[in-house]
């Protein structure tokens, strides 16, 4: 039995989903005629309160046609130095966009709005142009950490103040509803964007999605277009993501549990220097520096469980669907040998 | 009963193939590591020829990724005035490369060598530079003709001459083998990079696959990822393809035999004007100047007969896997009350 | 003494403008302090009755700024085949602002209104979309020939209906305003932006001017900055300007005597099969397909005349300041030889 | 008497430089047939041991030239976060190449090659790619600092190892290379490419040139083109930039002794927290937290002293060609009264 902890994009869609995307009514959605997608882009932009949502094949054309809505060539895009954007979407915002990036040295991913306004340009022709803030939640590179509402709700002033776009790169934005006891609706209220992803932490086997105003909403399904992330009978995608909605998301309470009950029996080794903060499914450790990683690593994969490097020393563990309570036990078991 | 003659695009999967995707081995292809993926990706490549094939979410995404790995910004693509590229891919080609088309005035979406001679810039600095030509085969506005394979030898030449790339939008190459007798491997031996697609004439709900070398190919993969094309458990859609590629490819020769006969029926309308060539699944017609097309289409949708007008005066019926034997029989006795 | 008729771009200051060059107040542009400078751009925006003007260190910048203004990535142009911004501005369009032309067969580089609608793409997403008509008066590889006012009144129509961008590349619009007896104005009413050249016709060393309302000026200030264009202490160069506008603007009627004088000197000559039709500076013409047309150009190198081919078995001579009198009675005797 | 110390850029044509610039032969440089720049060209190159050189009217347009010469869209630049490229060029890298930038954090916009090996992406394709190294000496954020020579040579054998380019902004090289008695082929040697700047230092009224061997500045020719930097008669400017190599490099010594001087005079003032180290002829210091800087300010306007902000408390003083003697003692005079 393999144990993969690598990511939560690693899941399988279950039975149960598999055969609600076996029943899926499907159409071309190049016409815009596939039912099971367009009942679903329905329901998630009504959950955020948008005029409507848009499906994608991935979370980082999701991101990179946000950031191709709100900026011009030329631009600037002020996000954490964590930022997904920035560091694991290929140099994409530059290639597709012409934009760059200002990264805020934030707090496991996370900043202030004290320090969007340090980070915004001055109003000169010499500089770039400042015109999109990004925010992501929770915060991949930061170990699932959870952004305070309040404090974005600062940093939106600042982008109204200065008119600027506001996006939020939602991947894991689930864990965050689920963990903070928050609603799809106030984020709508508070973003201009956001993508979220149906892989991930809700086990659908392909697919993001956009949700925004009509205005915008229009020029996304040209920029996705343009990308090419335009198909034809999506609907199985779709119906997996129906299913997700109903069913996985109340459950990753179930994973947040067992990441800090990780986090816990990693903190007892001796092998382990410290273990960041945990607050959904993400757990981020650091061994002492006499400990060889590929030793530890090594241990770990003999007893058929794997997980990454995020490098500079850093371990990273993901629990998810298809982590199971009885591979929690073993994993728990294995990490008192070490 | 609709009858969609709007695209081939149209068509669901049948019961088999279905089944066929539910049984599908599933893996996170962002890791390569979707078993089924990479079985249809190895078997494609093998099919052409080719080092390594790659999965896309679209036939745009295939060519717009193809025509970035053989151009750098500012230069030229030599293509046919009805090419998909220029024509049909939201301005994707100046907007994801920087590169513009140098259009040649050809027969049908075809041209010869002579006229890619012509269309060579000269080498000063102040012209943008040639360094790409581009074929599509069969050609979709040009009514699914074939080209001679003779000529595109001799275009080769040229592009060997000259250190152009040399690319073909195959969204509909699988038409063309099969009405001309030609082997996906002689195309493979002409071509630097294919686009081939799974959607369309072959069935699948999703994807196109591009074709190529080792080399070219790595770049492939992250230029898919910079447009987000990336996806993770995409088992079931390559299980789709490898369905497709065991049960679809022949029997394209009962579509085309429905497109000649339909093709045969227009001419004999007095409405009608002309019927283009029919060479595989396209009847491209025109009316007389004095007949009201919409009369015409309403007259075909009162009947349950959908089909689409090209502009100019120009309309196109396209037969696929989803256009049954019954169904053609009551458009040819339908268009016999015209 | 080298005659030189290739191009009326190789014009050398005359004593008095390098006079006034020297006499030149001078400041850092940069920081928007050059008076001479300011006193050009005020003076050339005021002739057009627009806002705003800015110099450019060529007529391709100009240009190249203008599209774009006028543009976003993806989008579309219309302009003529023989724009020079297709032609030969080195793919910049689609290098710099990402869009893509759509080329009108037009007559001498001149389109009708009705042209302009056909050449509109449909309002669908998968095409591009088209934001920018562009207009070349004189036209370059249409001979000099000058666009009908009353036409363009009409194309602007079309703009505002469709809410398209209007840009004159005026290279040579100081020839069209003596030879149809024409204001500044009324290109300033028709135009969002133009640019117009102070090399050439006029004679100065260096630069373009683009001129526009104050929103759209204000961004090409910061394009320009991209592009590199910011140069310091220009005022010698806006001084060269200032000299010109007083002095070199109605003697271009002398030069486009001599044009329509060489064009019939070449008509006699037995060599030559047809001159197009002069209405400025510009002669093109076309040797009978029997004639070397190297023999042609040696036997007027030998003479000291130096002309260029456009290619297509075209020629070009170009009348300008530093083409003399006595030169042109040189030329005049040297082709009754031929 | 008007005192100029914001910048270096502000000088003005001597009146031996104006002599020189009107004795100019000149030519038709889009034809390369200006003597004068030729001349200049032949003259920088081999100054630096580079095959060749080419003039553009910025040095923002030599420095974003050079970023396009050695990069394609979606890779990633490593520079410091003080890098003139990156701060005030108008996004020009992310707008004309597409590729961003890896910001290291070092010491006066100077870093070391063991930060240049931290700074490079992993090699796979969801990480931008790392193509070039950026350096900038003297650096202008910095302080006119000037690089230590042998890390220079450390950071190639990293680009060597890397295959990545390796670009200097030498704006204020010249003030390197007198400070510490150095050659331009030291940094011929080491850098692919070089731009160095006629104007600031020099004296010149425009201009930045551009150096490498024969391949990669065949390309800069196109790409100059492409942003429109191509001018016509620039013999003017050439024989600007022919005077200041002969008069005004040696003589740059005496800036830097003014800005020593101007910093010990600086650091006696109470107002002033601390100056940085003076090495050539940027003097950035920083007021007390209790000094209001408006009020600083307006004493030295109140007495024709002219200084600017670097934002973040700091302000910047620059010596330059123009800054005599008698301008001098009335500044360190000035100075005593605060």
């Amino acid at each position: 039995m393999k144990i993969d902890l690598r990511s939560d994009t690693v899941t399988k869609p279950s039975t149960d989903m598999l055969e609600a995307m076996m029943q899926a009514q499907v159409g071309d959605d190049v016409f815009r005629e596939d039912e099971t997608m367009n009942i679903l882009e329905k329901r998630i932009a009504d959950m955020f309160g948008k005029e409507q949502a848009l499906f994608f094949p991935s979370g980082t054309m999701a991101n990179q046609t946000a950031i191709k809505l709100h900026t011009n060539p030329g631009e600037q895009v002020i996000c954490d130095k964590y930022a997904h954007i920035y560091n694991y979407e290929s140099g994409g915002a530059s290639f597709n966009s012409g934009v760059s990036c200002k990264l805020i040295d934030g707090d496991r991913g996370m900043f202030t709005a004290d320090q969007v306004v340090e980070a915004i340009n001055p109003d000169a022709y010499y500089y770039a142009k400042t015109s999109l803030v990004e925010v992501e939640n929770t915060t991949n590179k930061g170990g699932g950490a959870c952004w305070d509402y309040q404090e974005l709700l600062k940093i939106k002033e600042v982008c109204n103040t200065h008119n600027f776009g506001f996006h939020l790169d939602g991947a894991r934005l689930w864990h965050a509803l689920v963990a903070k006891n928050e609603t799809p609706k106030q984020y709508g209220d508070v973003f201009d964007t956001i993508s979220v992803c149906l892989s991930k932490g809700l086990g659908c086997p392909v697919g993001s999605v956009l949700v925004g105003d009509a205005d915008i909403m229009k020029e996304a399904l040209r920029v996705r277009k343009i990308f090419g992330g335009n198909m034809r009978q999506v609907g199985y995608l779709a119906a997996a993501g129906l299913h997700a909605l109903d069913n996985n998301i109340n459950r990753l309470a179930e994973d947040h549990k067992k990441a800090k009950e990780l986090g816990e029996a990693l903190g007892k080794l001796s092998a382990v220097k410290s273990v960041e903060a945990i607050e959904t499914n993400i757990v981020i450790f650091e061994l002492h520096a006499d400990v060889d990683e590929n030793a530890f690593l090594n241990k770990l994969e003999e007893n058929n469980i794997h997980i990454i490097g995020m490098g500079g020393g850093k371990l990273r563990m993901v629990t998810h669907l298809d982590y199971t309570n009885s591979m929690h036990e073993k994993v728990l078991e294995c990490l008192q040998t070490f």
